[in-house]
């Protein structure tokens, strides 16, 4: 049976990727009289991994990164200027609207009447707070934490908290790395609800040996019926 | 009787706001060539203060506000190595040492054995992890929250989560505005150990109306002998 549902929120309740590759757009429009496009993503995408350990997920750092790489590219000759339209683009991403996912808006409300609901999300605290206040979400959801990082120690320690088996916890998200395959090895139940834009730097595979409860949903509004589903097969 | 005793962190624990006067001095040496001290460290905290409700608490974010501050006051003319050299001072921050108060080490075990402990504290959730981790303070505290405001509502929340009356909970920090005020407010204890530099952001009085359970103290290391007394008073 199960006792509670996680989500994911960036690219599983509301799009969040897009906004990231709008602004990639707009960085290499401004840095393309200096390199070749593939050269300046290549390179932003380095100083962004590099930089996740010293600044940790979120549009923060990642302005930090964009900052860092224009400098890097242009050897210190990109002007005040240009790093001011820089300033500009992350300002742009933290009061960007929130936009729904397709199905969120009246699945959530449902399935709060069944189901204690948490939203398990990683990134900058502020600026998910922010998120969460406003996408309107908020009152579906029992509890809402927000991690530095979503690993197989962080899930221990919700199952934990809440008092769960894995049998009775599912994580439903769009990152295969974060959301999926923890959960996994932990013995849970992983909703995955793939985003057709993923960052690289959450990128993985589903091995074979996890496959048993794994499930797969084209989106979230396929999710009251998959749970009946599996309630279902708990009670034979 | 006193159930709980919860800890800010910066400036309480640790040693942070001189961090910021550091590179405060660093930042104001790299523009002194286009306009005076005064004039810098004036405007730097109004972009600050403007940016928090955008960007909360945090390194990060004063690192943002510090590039934003040098475009606006050269007019654009500060040149890209000079911003490479702001996410430097920006980059040492963040690995600074964390350098603990006086009487923190052999304080906080000792309270550890008779309260549970928790730390309390705002600011960037990624960045006060990491400080935490680095404090090798850890191990004391029951539990650890990191917030993105400290007010009437936070302080709130914590005692209802904890089942904590309001004289059961003392709350121990240097800002009067996020220790202080807020928890006096709610008729609990809070134990004010002033630090020797306050950012101008932090600063409040304090209104006659709250004394009674207002307790100042010169180091953390008094603190053992006053809750004694309070929970003696308490006894009679």
């Amino acid at each position: 049976m199960i006792r509670m549902i996680a989500f994911d929120a960036d690219d599983t309740l509301w799009h969040n990727e897009s906004i990231f590759a709008l602004t990639h757009e707009r960085y290499t429009d401004l840095l393309t009289p200096y390199h070749p496009q593939e050269w300046i993503e290549s390179r932003l995408f380095a100083t962004e991994t590099g930089n996740l350990k010293r600044y940790g997920y979120g549009v923060k750092g990642f302005m930090l990164s964009m900052i860092e790489t224009a400098i890097e590219l242009t050897e210190g000759r990109i002007t005040g200027r240009e790093i001011g339209s820089i300033l500009e683009f992350g300002r742009e991403m933290l009061v960007a609207p929130i936009q729904l996912l397709s199905h969120v808006e009246e699945t959530l409300p449902a399935l709060a009447q069944r189901y204690p609901l948490l939203m398990l999300t990683k990134g900058d605290l502020f600026d998910q707070e922010t998120k969460v206040a406003r996408s309107g979400l908020a009152d579906h959801f029992r509890h809402i934490e927000i991690v530095s990082e979503k690993d197989k120690t962080t899930y221990e320690k919700v199952m934990m908290q809440y008092n769960l088996r894995p049998d009775e916890f599912v994580m439903v998200g769009n990152s295969m790395k974060s959301d999926i395959l923890p959960v996994l090895e932990l013995g849970a139940y992983a909703a995955h609800i793939p985003y057709h834009l993923t960052w690289a730097h959450e990128k993985a595979t589903l091995p074979e040996t996890l496959r048993s409860r794994y499930l797969q949903l084209e989106h979230v509004g396929l999710l009251p019926e998959l749970l009946k589903r599996l309630d279902a097969e708990h009670q034979e």
